[in-house]
This record gives C-alpha cells, structure tokens and sequence, in this order.
C-alpha cells in the first residue's frame, strides 16, 4: 500500500471542505438585519454543531430511525429558535430557509483551487453525512467541483459507521487502499483507515472559531498531513 | 404539474447521451489495426447491446443475484469473444479494457453543450442501468458536468424498475413532479411517469446504427419531445 496507489479521494464537507460556521454567521446577520434580530450568530452556529453529534447518535444508537442529516437539523433548528426566543419571529418559509443554510455552504478559500488541481488526477467524491439533496445543493450553489457524490444516507448509517467507507469504495470500483479518505478529524480518519483505506488529514484550525483551541497533533498513521487542500495537491502531485 | 416546476433532470445514458455504438466501432478498429484482427465492429457493438436487456432481465427475473453492469458486459464480452473466434487473440488486461470502453463513451456532438445550458437552471443528474463506477469514469473520462451520478446499483434493481425512479425523487429532496426524465427511449419515459415524473424524448435516430429504421413517433403524453439537448435547453427556457 503505497500513496501512489490512490486513485480516488472522499472528502468529509462540513469543517474540511467548507466552513460551516462562518456561513451561518453571515447568513445570520443578514437576518439580523432583515427581521431586526438581535441574535449573536457565532453562539447560534455553535450551539447548532454542538447539536450534530448526539442527533447522529441517536440514529445510530436506534432512538430514531433513519432521519437525513436535514430532518435533525431541523429539528435542532425548532429547539435553538425557541431558546433563543426568535420562534415567534419567523414564517415557515424563513425557517425552511435558515434550515437550508447548510445547503448553501461555503468553501474555505483554498478548497476549490486545491480540489481543481486534484481533479486532473483522481476521482473526487464526497463523503459525509450530509444527505444527498443537501451535498448535491451545495456543490451547485458553491461550484465545488466534485466527480461524485456519495452520502451517509446511501446506506442510512452515519460515519464513523464502516458501512459507510464500505460503500464508497464498493461504488467506486476500487479496492480499500486504492481509496484516500480526506478530513479535518482525525476519527473521520482511523476509521476510514479501519477499513483498509489511505487517509490525509487537513486540519482546519479555525473550524470552531477563533477562540477555539483544539488538539491537532495529527495521528503518525496518517499517510499524509497538509496544510490546506493546495498543499494537499502537492503532496500527491498534482499541484 | 407544469414544466416549470421542474427542478432537476434525470438522464437516461447509453444511447441517450453518449453513442455506445460508435465509440465501440472507433475503438474496436484502433484494436484491429494494434492486434492485426479482422473483427467487424458495428457487429460486434450491435452483438453486444443485443444481450444488454437480456441480461437485465435474467437479474429482474431473478435467475441471477444482483451483478453489476460492468459484470453484465463482461459475461456477454466472453460470449462474443468466442463467437467472433478472437477469445486467444486478446490478454486478460485487453479484455478488460475492451469491457471499459463502456467507461469510455462518447457523447453525442449536441450533449455537452446542451448540458452546460441547462445545468444553469436544473439539477443535472443521471439515471442509467450503467454501475456508480462505470457512470463516475465516463463522466470524467468524456467531461459530461453531471451535478450528481445516480445509477440503478443504487437500489439493486434495473430500469424500468420503479424503485431506481423513486430512488432519484428522493435523493434529490424533490416531489415527483419536480423531476424530469431524459430519455431516447419511450419505456423508460413512460415508466417515470408511472412515478409521477415528467418526461422528456429526445430521439436518437443513429443510435443502432445508420441502417436501422426505429419507429420514433412520440408517444403523446410527454411533456417535451426535443430533436436534441440543445432543442430541450431551448425548449425548457435556458437555451
């Protein structure tokens, strides 16, 4: 196993490939503005991630059944928006809206000159627990360049599910190590590599703002560390 | 249900975007000239695609488990290479590579500038027999600017099938009649509508080659019947 072998890279999206919390703060204060809010947006999108991971798990666990990552952000939405008092200031259709931020992401400024010089190489796909309308919506509102989307929801089991690894490399055509995953997390990373694929990691420092300092000393398994996605395609020669 | 409330267009591939017929024919030549053979191609094309619906059937039929289109092509690849008595002549990686000309495909001259057009306004995705790998690599190997790649591998079954039409409605986020098929071919049309899809024919005279005389009158419940992909832009306001 060798990085020369790589022919296709996955890519987790939300905080590797785009940044989810700068989105929502912009787009929040536009609604400051339109609907005379007074929410602090940074404080909103923090609380909005901080909601991901235990409504994937509740999934996973059984609590819920299959529910696409846009159904539970919905329903962390209806939550935030009662506390923070702005239900009642909504209609429907701003809510439906707000909820399709996540559709509307956009990338760090580096992702799409780094995913350009990649693709003259290998085949790009997505891999994240975004459900397909929403990775599909944002590459089209965002211009991410990607060969093929591929979704948690294919196999209705969210990452760090092997099936979910599984699956990419099976509908890829590829063998596991022909396959590099790509992510700013490091659990994203080992269990890509559980299954037998290559894994780069991108840390993305900013990804919970400025005041956040976490721990990024990457995994010595990993077979590539890079800085930014330009630094990524030079590393694996494309740049 | 209006044509304008179509969001996304669902394309049926072989024969509808990409001339299987004369990409085989093109290379199957270059392999006569490389091996010194004295195959006759459009044949051999034709030969081909006559055990395509044959061998979807023996998987709906369920007299195989469910195998790929890549698989497919191959079993009847070494049927053919008996038949035309060329089976020796050929390694094991010019087999293969003859059974990836299927990853190979040209389109049809008006395909990719209709699509540029139309991916302005429209999801474009596609809706084909044809594997996740097979559709990836000739996306990429022939630049078509798919906005996502959906194939029938997807729900284990084969066009006309209705689930691979449910599939696409709802992994696209859509409401049936958001959705619009693309076909050169009539059953197919007529199974998404079944699903409450729109439809769009777009004849492919050539497809089976110049000498065929296929009956093209377009059955009258279609949407939008275009001459090619640059007509349906036009046709459907973005050209």
């Amino acid at each position: 196993m060798a990085i020369s072998d790589v022919k296709a890279l996955t890519f987790d999206v939300f905080g590797t490939v785009v940044d989810y919390r700068s989105t929502i703060i912009r787009e929040g204060e536009r609604l400051n503005q339109a609907k005379r809010l007074q929410v602090d947006w940074a404080q909103f999108a923090d609380a909005w991630r901080a909601r991901y991971r235990p409504s994937l798990d509740r999934v996973m666990q059984g609590a819920l059944l299959w529910t696409t990552l846009d159904a539970l952000h919905r329903h962390s939405l209806d939550e935030l928006l009662l506390a923070f008092q702005i239900t009642d200031r909504l209609t429907e259709d701003e809510k439906d809206s707000l909820n399709r931020v996540w559709h509307r992401l956009q990338p760090w400024p580096d992702a799409i000159p780094g995913l350009t010089h990649l693709r003259k190489r290998f085949v790009l796909a997505t891999l994240s627990n975004g459900n397909m309308a929403l990775l599909v919506n944002m590459a089209k509102y965002s211009a991410l360049p990607w060969d093929c989307i591929l979704s948690a929801e294919l196999v209705q089991a969210y990452k760090p599910d092997p099936r979910v690894y599984q699956m990419a490399v099976k509908l890829l055509g590829l063998r596991n190590h022909e396959v590099m995953m790509v992510a700013a997390h490091q659990e994203d990373l080992r269990a890509a590599q559980a299954q037998g694929m290559q894994a780069a990691f991108v840390p993305r420092p900013l990804e919970q703002g400025p005041s956040s300092m976490p721990d990024l000393t990457p995994d010595p398994s990993f077979e590539v560390v890079a800085t930014d996605f330009m630094d990524l395609a030079q590393q694996l020669g494309t740049g």
